[in-house]
């Protein structure tokens, strides 16, 4: 099982493990690579699930980033449906079981990467629990897994849901919304706050509540849920006024914590929201041990350590981590926090920091709003785009990005200059210095992103004059 | 005429002229501003003339940056149709008559900024000068004036012209010969070199051909034009096998030399092609005289000086000159030859260096091509981009890219993440590390860009290994 090269056990086959398996064989071809993973989808597109439910994708198959003969024509060797149970750091042993428990095998590594994700978080609402949201029958589910996909395929298939909760109005309760209207589900989405989507500030989460209330989604701000409570028929939500709300299914999406079980029974040191800590490389306080993704602390460019699950960054750790067991030094760079969503017809993105986060990191923040046109008006089909940007008013350093619009409009890719731009410390008078694309039907000889840009400087200089 | 902040005059109101005045202004409010334009057009687009011609601008009026209401509300005096003759560098003074001659007129200046753009030039045509492009009835004419403008429309009126000829099949002979296909007539392009838009490698110009010729367009490659000839019905296009080719109307649009006269007379340094030589502030070598856009040198961030007459170039250096007028000192900072071409339904774009220019420049370019997907394949309308990525096989650092997609696959706004990644001088490497939207109706967990960086690291690895 083992050869000269080692051999690179990985637990986990979702964005981080895949991709720390592909780039250490890749580096390294003679390594013996093993894969357990605890269902049988590797690679599986889970930020899909949305579109697959709302028909837009009509064979979930299609979510593979990779497909089983792609994967398996790496030479990496993958264990389906085997679930570890305990890592032995001394004899380099990891203990696994088969989910239908006919098998129990012990793995030795050499090297081991551990990529076991996240998992669905219920902040404290009674009755919902990983196991309610797992039983075939129930009608209370999360959004995480293929399990709770094809749970809620099978829900959904049954002509006996029309009416559907979802509580939690983040990025995956936005797309489940949009996609349960999709199959003509009456929907209600609940959200804590008083505006959905608390990651942008909240008059642009405005906008987007009026787009899904537009769409006939019914959306309940300021509604904070205490519990879930399953009937007979579906589900009874009880928010903390006890008021109660009956629906035929109630889905649960209101964040993940990192799922750390395994290293921390093995001693691994844990930090920020029991996040597994990881130096540059990812690697964990064990030795030759990594951790990628969901399941560890993230470096943040601009705010140090923090606790940031997204599969951009669980892509790009597991592949750092497959850089560094091949013996190839590499480190990772840090996120900003940069995130799109789609909803409808509208495109919301942000990068780097809001002007709240800006101050709590200590910076002084300036933050101006303008909307520009994607493309010269006179071409058909412009489109305003509202493009928001946060500075500090004494560097100039450019810390922050919003943008809403059309989808069709390149604003997720505007956000991107931006992310680009915060990546390399730009000012944002800098922006304005950017030698950027120009032609009437994509842009104008200032880009909608240096528009912004020179707006928000001739802002800072009436303030300041 | 003059007061305490002094009297500024401009020279052009196009990009440069128009910028400049704006900037200036703004930033010194008591400043008298003067603007002498040649036409009656000021801060017109004029990359939006194609459009026009092919009618999806119904109004040639919407072209304008700025109506004139808005340029006047600043303050800003404008003298239309008043072309500028002579400036006495010792006295200060530009002597300048009206179109038609009625007013001979002398403007005092304190500062001057001199933005007279460009010219066609008509590289050794026989039979073609600027005197034969504006005879009110002739069938031979340029593209760069709204004169130009208002002559083709007439023509294209008339009922008696349906088969065009282009002369030169860069950006604006591309354009035309779309907008003309749109118009239903019969157009034929003529190129000098094999393939069309020579300022992409010669296999991206071939796809675009297959798109030109997809829509009707005939394209003559390898076809050098010696001579055009005005006949009493159209005009004749003799190449220099001396083959000879009857057109109802021909467009030469082979491209443009700075147009420096006023400045050369003055006594003011050129370089490059003929170009005024500038500093980073834009002052030309002559007290008190800026000048910016087409008519000057371009600091160009790879290459050092060169001459490349852009929009995007032209507005960035008369914002610069502006704030220098004003007293407030800034710099430019360099283009990169960023430039995109929308053509039927297809959008290409290049930004930095081709491999061959990189070449020249001293570099040693690894280049390699990759087509991937604009955002998930499974998603629908998904569209496959081809990107082509130079880098430095020394120093790895990222020296250009080119690309070629789908209209609507944020093909432009990709191209600007490279651009702005070569601003930074960021390593073809380094681009993985970006935090970018990711959403599958917008993009991969790897965007596209990533997904080439990545393909060029892997290539070169295999290639030194």
């Amino acid at each position: 099982m083992t050869n000269e090269a080692g051999h690179l056990l990985i637990i986990g086959g979702s964005d981080a493990g895949i991709s720390a398996a592909l780039q250490a064989k890749e580096l390294q071809p003679d390594l013996a690579v093993t894969l357990l993973l605890a269902d049988e989808y590797p690679n599986l597109s889970i930020c899909g699930l949305p579109y697959a439910v709302g028909r837009e994708v009509t064979d979930w198959h299609a979510l593979a980033h990779r497909n089983l003969t792609e994967l398996t024509a790496t030479g990496i060797k993958f264990q389906m449906n085997m679930v570890a149970d305990q890592i032995d750091t001394t004899k380099r042993e990891v203990q696994a079981h088969s989910r239908d428990d006919s098998v129990h095998k012990t793995f030795h590594y050499t090297k081991l990467v551990v990529a076991t994700g996240a998992q669905p978080k219920f902040s404290g609402i009674t009755g919902v629990s990983l196991a309610t949201t797992q039983q075939p029958a129930g009608k209370i589910r999360a959004m995480h897994t293929m399990a709770d996909y094809f749970g809620l395929e099978r829900d959904l298939d049954s002509d006996k849901v029309q009416h559907v909760a979802i509580i939690g109005a983040g990025y995956i309760g936005i797309e489940m919304a949009e996609a349960l209207r999709h199959r003509h589900m009456d929907v209600t989405i609940f959200q804590r706050g008083a505006e959905v989507l608390s990651t942008v500030d909240a008059d642009l989460g405005q906008l987007l509540q009026q787009k899904l209330i537009e769409h006939g989604v019914n959306v309940l701000t300021k509604t904070a849920v205490s519990a879930v409570e399953a009937t007979d028929v579906g589900a009874t939500i009880i928010d903390v006024t006890k008021q109660s709300y009956h629906f035929d299914l109630v889905l649960v999406v209101v964040g993940v914590q990192p799922n750390t079980k395994l290293l921390v029974q093995a001693g691994a040191e844990t930090g920020i929201a029991g996040a597994i800590k990881v130096n540059e490389y990812m690697q964990t306080s064990l030795p030759d041990i990594w951790a990628a993704g969901d399941l560890v602390e993230t470096k943040h460019r601009l705010l140090g350590t923090t606790y940031l699950p997204l599969g951009t960054t669980a892509h790009k750790q597991g592949r750092i981590a497959g850089y560094n067991v091949a013996g190839v030094t590499r480190t990772f760079k840090g996120s900003i926090g940069t995130q799109v969503l789609k909803a409808f017809d509208l495109i919301i993105a942000r990068t780097g920091l809001l002007t709240k986060e800006a101050e709590q990191a200590g910076f002084v923040p300036f933050t101006t709003t303008i909307d520009v046109d994607d493309h010269k008006a006179y071409y058909p089909g412009a489109q305003k785009i509202k493009i928001r940007l946060t500075g500090d008013q004494n560097t100039g350093q450019l810390l922050g990005a919003q943008l809403i619009g059309h989808y069709g409009s390149e604003v997720a890719k505007r956000n991107d200059v931006f992310a680009t731009a915060i990546f390399n410390q730009m000012k944002v008078a800098e922006v304005c210095d950017l030698d950027l694309s120009y032609s009437p039907p994509v842009g104008s000889p200032w880009d909608a992103v240096q528009l912004a840009a020179q707006d928000w400087e001739r802002q800072l200089y009436r303030l300041k004059r």
